[in-house]
């Protein structure tokens, strides 16, 4: 079934309450860095500022636990606090209904209108939730969106762990279905080690032979990509000649490697200030429509806090975001539902059998 | 690349200190169902036991956790302490090297070895070892066991739970890579729910929807099934048309559906007594060439006691059983290994993603 | 603070709609262990069945997932399928309104109202959730159950594999806190192992040493009790000298052993039967008013799903009947979740720590 | 039972084969950040460098995964990569028996000893292990390294989600078990919203109710201490009155706040890029005698990564690291362990039981 769109249904402010409402009030920030008292913050939801007697405004590009800058151009941009600047005209108030010019939009689309079965029987997703539906609308979605859309991937290292879920995530990237990557050093770097030495950690991505010396696998291939200086120089000089990180660069497709404290090295790519690191990934997530994020906690939290629920197109109407996790884990998926992101999509298995039903999946209909 | 059994190791014990070990003793038991003192109880190992002077002899079907019973045959029987009679002539002594005329031969096989790498480096399984050369190994397995072997899988409800799942494995019935099935009551009762009502639990095996009165749905399945007096007349009467016990049923193969305190119901078939259960699932375990076990921890532990490591075929070969588990969580795997039964494969995924793979790679291969 | 019982809403049934609702219907069994079609099914809330005009009567002994049975004497008996007998009288219909002269009380105590922020932020229950006010209305409760209450402890077999654990369960069976215990064949047998061999599956449940030839440890301590004939004998020859079925069989506190398939042996106290030992938990969750079921799936969910959510005591007043799940793994809560056990609070943690900190908090208080 | 230190075993490097053993060769780097080919890579391990004719060094200060430089004084330091300086003289080799005039000393102390027992039998740590001896150990431990070591903590954000715990650690801390602490943005910042709303993401830590604009609260409380300039100021305004961080500053106790790229805010402590976090980090465990890792597996694994095994004292001596993780999942256990952190021990349970234990045990020992 061919995907198609789900209507945005655009709030009706014209009338009672919102005719009557107040316009949404800015405050200078006084420090950099710093909101004035009552600022507002968003949500994962449209939100709308009034800005003149019956205009009200949608920020074009949100993300949660921001304030609202008011340009001076007229522009409403969202902002994280380390990214204000003093003088920064900033939207306040809590209220959600309107009454303080503001309006939470919590009902943009059929799917965020709460079920309300009075047996809530299984509503939980668990490992024994079934996800045949999921697959099958994972399928339209992508073949939709590397048309239409923009897909950022989140990956944790342990897609690469595997031989085959690494030649099923390159496959991906190759036939179009990747357009920007979000990552760690440890993702690329033992990328890096499997093209090297065929290994993660010193184990053989295939056999899982231990390999003799095999603990210092990663670190020469650390050692390796920084003395060539990039990741595109040892693409070049063909010291790295398959796997994810060779694909991405190969189609000149975005990525950010962030930082951890967990890492060796870095390699040279990787972006030390986290901060700096959110900045680059926002950039990312701004143009996001789907969002598929496995087999890490750290940058799938980390993604999902930047990633809006919405996007408004070009020709201005408003889409959906989708956001997939794939995790073990029913924990990761609780925290991730106890932060809010209340769009997000779990399927919980194994990622490498994820990715590579996923590809197969893809290339059994492309015929 | 085709599967071949791998060369059982027949011990030498003709020379020393085998040659000059004692004969294995055998004392009778005074009460049923208790062993007498100093028993020898059994390991997964293949075990020798020195009867006349220069003859050790190997029990044909095994267990951990028993003792072995010389019958007035002179056959070596391995049993439960439960089924002990008064008067049964058991092996007693403790050494394993002979000395008590019993020999344990833990390296029956090459990959009964310990590996000694001297950096363990990841060797333990988790979710992030990878399992690409596992699927391609089961692959020729099932190949081979088709034809030359017995496959027993074990199965948890969840595989019933998800529409591809439960369809790939009637589908694996079907093209005979199943020789028996154990399972317990919740795996039946929720493949009936699905026949009758598309759900599991009360909610829809595909779409998810929550059907209203959906807790109905599993007790329905059970009084449809009392009523009819069977899962056999419930096929032959048209009222469950597809699914696992269908498959199962219409190909005539064994299956024993064991008691839970868990159960409602329970479906007619389902063996109330839990050590008669046992009985009827050893019969089948000592049939058993390879033994997948999916998503239950009850049930892949009591087979995993009760199957052997080693089988004496019908010409006197000696070859080795394989035990897979399959399970979300390292606690389960972990638990499967403290207990022993370090023969046990692990795979770490979400069964429905195992079981759609597995049904599909086969697939493939056959072209 | 002391505990008090939450005050029961009885419900006005004297009103519209229930003033002009039907009587409930009542169809005769045909077959044993079969319900009649349109039977109704009990949920965990009390509800109240019209039996005479403007009579509504409440079943004193309910669970869910059975049928109710009206009894020649009056009364309602919640009856599990398999215990129907042909003839018997079963309540139809399927809706909770009323307007099937069935009425499900849903609203019955405060605590079941559904809270309804609209941020539903944190709503699930992980191991991140706070957990201190959980030990100290535990103690509350505790204290005031020892008096008026019945608890019903449900043990998994880990609460014997540590020593202060263990010894920590053994104490608050004799100050006074369990009234019954349902377990397993596991949880008795390593209890005995750790009495007579200080082992755990052969490893010393303090200094964690594994002994040698400690495999043999639960083989024995099981030959040892059934060559007896059983565990009362073995406290009476002084064989079983502590532990938690020392203490339990000395203060003559109800206890279910059931059977698994899992089991060795079994001890001579075993249910084999699966049913009969669920018959012979229904006896005791009966009588239940606070259930605290410890480190066991199996037995924690068919406990759930035979206790009730209330009691109608002798005086006829309605309490409830409280439920705790301790549990390392959030998939184990969420499953008991979706099976609508609502009432259930879960502890997620180590029941080890839990034991221990439950006995000195009740011991600090007590001063 | 007061805690002694175990003995080192001083290895004999006098005889052969080291007697005949080349030197170490050291190369020196030709670009910053870059290992020469064939450099030697640290293990956690003791490791003797042959630098004159019999004269073996140890570094006094190591870490695994990281160079050895010869400096200038003569002194061996280990460095990480990205630290290397061109013209480093940089030790090389891999045999680590001698042969390359590098002595690996993997039997530094008795407890590193394999163990090899036959029937592995519970060998690896899971949920159900017993715990007690290690908290009896631990009590031991701390009240050691109290007086003569270096209590290094490092903690996940879920110890300030629980009111108990966090008074709990906070009281640790005012009783001097606490030398340093090691945590991320997180911790802080919902220890501070604690302080200031008695939540953590919104919800009370005690009562578990979810306040109104509750997901305000840990916005607040970063733009609170961002507006006043730091966690220090904070305290001397008054507006942080209790709480770990409070206690941690008012002791004058060394902490790295690390950043991540989940964070919000940040704090104006926290230390932005990774690096510079790992280097901050680093000049703590060089000091460390003891680190207790709980709940966090990224920061568990970052400082797993940096601490050594051994200590140089000042005497000469020397003395084991001790390496504690708490954590409630076998994976999180089984992935450092995979890591090769070979002497961590681990506790599997909720860090809030954790910490209120200790925190009493310890009490209760001073009487």
């Amino acid at each position: 079934m061919p995907f198609s769109l789900p209507i945005y249904r655009h709030p009706d402010l014209s009338g009672p309450p919102f005719k009557e409402a107040p316009l949404a009030q800015f405050v200078r920030a006084e420090k950099p860095g710093v909101a004035p008292e009552n600022y507002h913050a968003t949500s994962i939801y449209p939100e709308y500022f009034h800005l003149k007697k019956g205009v009200w405004d949608l920020p074009k590009e949100s993300r949660m636990d921001c304030v609202v800058v008011l340009e001076d151009t007229g522009a409403l941009v969202v902002k994280e606090f380390r990214n204000i600047k003093a003088g920064d005209s900033i939207a306040c108030g809590r209220h959600e209904n309107g009454e303080d010019g503001i309006f939470v939009h919590t009902q943009a689309f059929d799917f965020m209108d709460k079920t309300s079965e009075k047996f809530a029987f299984r509503s939980r997703i668990t490992r024994e939730t079934s996800f045949s539906i999921d697959y099958d609308e994972l399928y339209d979605l992508l073949e939709f969106e590397r048309e239409y859309g923009f897909i950022v991937w989140v990956l944790g290292p342990a897609v690469v762990f595997d031989r085959d879920a690494r030649n099923a995530f390159a496959e991906l990237v190759n036939r179009g279905y990747v357009h920007a990557l979000l990552a760690g050093n440890a993702l690329a770097t033992h990328d890096v080690e499997a093209s090297l030495f065929s290994t993660g950690l010193g184990q053989d991505i295939y056999s899982k032979r231990t390999v003799p010396l095999g603990h210092y696998n990663h670190l020469d291939a650390i050692n390796t990509i920084r003395r060539v200086g990039s990741l595109s120089l040892a693409i070049d000089q063909g010291i790295i000649t398959d796997g994810v990180m060779r694909a991405v660069i190969a189609k000149g497709i975005s990525y950010v490697l962030a930082s951890s404290i967990r890492d060796d090295g870095p390699l040279p790519e990787v972006v030390a200030d986290a901060y700096i690191a959110q900045d680059h990934m926002r950039i990312i997530t701004r143009k996001a429509t789907t969002v598929i994020a496995m087999a890490t906690q750290l940058h799938a939290i980390a993604t999902g806090n930047m990633a809006p629920s919405y996007r408004v197109q070009a020709d201005g109407t408003v889409r959906p975001v989708y956001f997939y996790t794939v995790d073990m884990s029913e924990f990761a998926v609780s925290k991730l539902a106890n932060r809010g992101s209340l769009t997000a999509r779990s399927i919980l298995t194994n990622v490498q059998d994820f990715v590579v039903t996923v590809e197969r999946g893809l290339r059994m209909r492309a015929g």
